[in-house]
């Protein structure tokens, strides 16, 4: 019956045995999807139940359903039109893993990081108010994302009755990595009313009975009758903060959660709804491991896998910190939430006093690396490069300003595959090149990122190692000699083209040298340590040029192109310049389709190139 | 006998008399030379007593005492080494108006943004647990600070028994703005019991006899008993957090202040004393109207101003906001925190309901006002440059990727006079750079700042103007023709020198030109539309030219310079460059003083230019 749900006003007149197929087909179409394209699997499949509940009290796109993250929507857009398109989920020029504005007026924000939904959907509300519209907003946030300090900012502003605006908490008592601090055992606390804890050993013996995936009709043979309102002597912290709280309630239980949502409804005051929902309902793996399970690659991608180089950056990262953490007592290791991402779960095993997980809250594990190392400790702090982007402040004043030694590692740096617009790695060079005194390294093979790795950890002040996702680039380096710190040659200095390149693009601008140099005397350059940049080194590579190009996976201002092409002329090296860099936001696609989007291939680079000497007369 | 004290152990000993007339002398101390310096005076005022006590209790810098945002560190100066140079506050050269490093071994944190101190707190107290210390870090933050969402990241990782840290939370009833959201109605209700209101009765009543400013030994002639410790049926959200929760106490009671802090050192948790301070205490106006003394300008400095020309850029963007406002109802304002600050508490009375503070948190102002514009409104989102920095990411992903018109107002923009390294100006420019689709105006006249925010207002997506702190340059602009969108030129196209500049920097840009003049063919061009850059029109400007010189109060990576310099070369007008921009960190001073050190005044250009023409030959 899916196929036939064009807008969820086909769904608010199903009988419950109908929504009961329904949430099994939904439950299907994901894993089927997800099982061949990748993507977040076990919170969809915890999601599917209220999202049905949320489309049937709500009337979307009147009233506004908002997901944080946007990981768990998958449900939503099957419900919102899109399932004729859900193949083509999170491939290139299709659906995007995570809600878009672009694809449909049911999503109303374009979403990628954590805690961002909750104050877009308090706007939205206020908006609301203010153009007296009855419409309700809806946000569904995960309790992962209540480390997020977004949340409570946020949280502090919803004290006012005029706003209808609904918060669904859904607890499923794991984040990306397990929950970290107080906030997670304070949810326990809410949680462990025995009244509750008793149903869901019923659900949990319930469900093991039905094994496997998409099989008929699993219903909620139980009914949660009188959840424990208020476990703290009728005064929970949501409260404390101006809130109506409902719950802890079941969020796989559709009936009840369409209760809730009703009841909601005829608060006036913000409502957060606390739901529990399982991780991977209705999978057994993802259910049994919902941590292997949030998100899952693709089946197609495992199985092209060599076991043999299963080596990424991330994990040559870890293992090098590893390393050099037997020898070095000082070092420790800082995550927001991504241990597994960044491969320092690794660490944790091995050194647990040393490693610390403060929550998706980017802005204070990085402060709290500075305040490490006031006290003498050499920390390591591992982010993703789009996640960075939320901790620049911290980074320049409470690092870099202290003028101590610290290690930050920046993960899926430059193009990133699958996710998408919200998560590419293209900010981290323009934001970094403006902190005074940073050193800044950009391996691209393994062997460099366990050498500028070990060189961070030896140096002064703020060091900073980035890298790409995944696996280094194929093909012979033999020819680059070392010219200068960081910099490195594969040719003469007197080359009248000279492509200078960093990180993953460095096999292309070295492919484009050779081709190239068949018709011109072409050098290509690399660079390993991009700040400080060894100016005489890059300079001497470009005296004799006529033509420089600059070859990067990252934003135009502020990137190395123009650092290196303004280098120049402020030198009195004359020539024409040729910067290859991003200059718009970018789509999910996987990296052989982003790079060509970016003109980032060999015959991209021999093109330009080409087209700009003969533009420039040479 | 402040003059006497060297450093926190001659205080360790002294009697009660003597505590009260050093808590008079670190008063009067305060009030007399922020009358002449300016300075933040109520913080400072209410936070002498317990700062007698802090260093009293603990063994600085042993112990560590650390002070968000850094403010309220004026008895923490006096007290720790720093009477000799105290004159010399925020002065170029002398002490820092905040904690710093580089001053005193006492300082553990170079501060000056919201929320920091207490993730930092908590990495120096974890370094401590590592190296099996038995230091106390103490934080002192305020309640404003408690709207930001990193203090909440970090009290999500405080549940640890074996950290020695201890929060005192000085509750002041007021932040910079009113306090605002539903933690500023929490603390209420945790200060409003019986007793304590009771108690704040009498000690006001007490105080009222107590006229004028530094005069004798003013002493609590209360004691305070028994605080209610926990007014919601024996838990509050402190608790909830795995905190152990002390007060609220008299934080202007030095004794009881002492008493609660040996307490404190008792306990086996993250202990947080809740504690309540009279800000301006001890100076009647500041007691009656703390707001107005939040932050004292000197006298000298209200004295020289001209009464007739009061308008700032901050007033002329006000009113401009004011006047848009009233002819389109889609305009709403939202600031955090700064509502005097950026001139909006003038739209604030005039449209109450369109107005949103959120507090000290930036990250929440821009993507609600990101959610605002969602939901059909015309969000005018103002913030001050340094604090921008916080709000980047949301910034970019949550207004600009979003695809909706929003006006972001960047006040403080470039260098800013007295607060210092922690508030400058320089780096919002490269960090708006990389946002794809922004349209980015710096106004350097007040006529400007009311045009470009017309132009923001009236036009598409991301929207940003940015202007410096204070008055318009005068100087006689009448030579200067657009030449293209925002970009003016005061002299022919075919000049061998071009110098190029925008912003504050674009008086001593004309007056260099003038003086260039004399012996080269020279033009002058100001930039209003940094992006996107009328690109045609700066190379038409410079096509002729021998050398480029920008003038920029931004640092140099990802700024204009870099920008203008790169796109000639990509462009084949081939010619020397002279990029004069910022490197470092800016300490405090007055604008002559930094645009020196900066080397951006007349002089400076000419000196450079010359010395550039002489290497390069020309």
């Amino acid at each position: 019956m899916l196929e036939n749900i064009k807008s969820p006003r086909d769904i608010k007149e199903l009988n419950d045995s109908e929504i009961n197929l329904l949430r099994d087909e939904l439950r299907e179409k994901i894993i089927d999807t997800v099982s061949k394209n990748g993507g977040h699997l076990a919170s969809n499949l915890g999601m599917v139940d209220t999202t049905v509940a949320l489309h049937r009290v709500f009337n979307s796109p009147e009233d506004t359903i908002i997901f944080d993250v946007g990981h768990q929507c998958y449900a939503h857009k099957l419900l919102t039109g899109r399932y004729d398109r859900f193949d083509t989920l999170r491939t290139f020029g299709g659906l995007s893993g995570f809600t878009s504005r672009g694809e449909s007026e049911h999503d109303a924000l374009t979403a990628g990081h954590s805690g961002s939904a909750l104050p877009a959907a308090l706007g939205i509300a206020r908006a609301n108010v203010l153009d007296g519209k009855d419409s309700y907003v809806v946000c569904v946030i995960g309790d992962g994302s209540f480390t997020n300090g977004m949340v409570y900012e946020t949280l502090n502003n919803c004290n006012d009755e005029k706003l209808k605006l609904i918060i669904v908490l859904n607890d499923n008592e794991m984040s990306i990595s397990q929950n970290v601090g107080g906030m997670a055992r304070y949810f326990t606390r809410l949680r462990n009313s025995k009244k509750y804890f008793k149903l869901k050993k019923a659900v949990q013996a319930f469900f093991q009975k039905i094994p496997g995936v998409g099989k008929k009709l699993v219903r909620g043979a139980y009914k949660s009758k009188e959840f424990i309102k208020h476990l703290l002597l009728h005064t929970n912290m949501f409260e404390n903060m101006g809130l109506y709280y409902l719950g802890p309630a079941d969020g796989n239980d559709e009936r009840k959660m369409e209760q809730l949502l009703e009841e909601a409804k005829t608060k006036d005051k913000v409502t957060l709804i606390h739901m529990i929902t399982l991780k991977g309902k209705g999978y057994e793996p993802a259910e049994k491991q919902p941590d292997m399970y949030h998100f899952a690659g693709s089946l197609k991608a495992e199985e092209s896998t060599d076991k043999k180089s299963s080596e990424t950056f991330s994990s040559v990262f870890a293992d090098t910190v590893c390393e050099l953490s037997e020898k070095d007592p000082r070092i420790v290791a800082v995550t927001a939430a991504m241990d597994k991402g960044t491969g320092l779960s690794r660490f944790k095993e091995k050194y647990p006093d040393r490693f610390f997980d403060v929550g998706i809250a980017e802005e204070c594990a990085v402060t709290f690396a500075g305040g490490l190392a006031i006290g003498g400790k050499l920390p390591i702090c591992a982010l993703y490069s789009t996640f960075f982007q939320r901790a620049y402040d911290q980074l320049l004043e409470d690092i870099a300003l202290q003028n101590v030694h610290a290690v930050i590692a920046i993960d899926r740096a430059g193009l990133v595959p699958g996710d998408g617009v919200t998560h590419q790695g293209v900010f981290d060079v323009p934001l970094l090149s403006t902190v005074p005194g940073i050193t800044l390294y950009s391996p691209e093979t393994f062997e460099e990122t366990r050498f500028t790795l070990k060189r961070a950890v030896h140096g002064e002040g703020l060091c900073v190692v980035r890298y790409p996702k995944g696996k280094e680039e194929v093909f012979d380096r033999s020819n680059f000699k070392e010219i200068g710190e960081g910099v490195f040659s594969d040719g003469d200095l007197g080359a009248e083209i000279v492509i200078l390149s960093y990180a993953r693009t460095v096999k292309a601008a070295y492919e484009a040298k050779k081709k190239l140099s068949e018709k011109y005397k072409t050098s290509c350059v690399k660079i390993v340590r991009l700040l400080p940049l060894d100016k005489e080194a890059v300079m001497e590579a470009c005296r004799n040029a006529r033509l420089v190009c600059i070859v990067e996976e990252s934003m135009r201002h502020g990137g190395m192109g123009e650092q290196i092409a303004s280098l120049l002329s402020q030198n009195g090296i004359l020539c024409d310049t040729l910067i290859m860099a991003v200059d718009d936001f970018l789509p999910h696609g996987e990296i052989p389709e982003l790079s060509a989007l970016c003109n980032f291939t060999c015959d991209n680079i021999v093109e330009s190139i080409e087209k700009r000497l003969h533009n420039a007369g040479i």
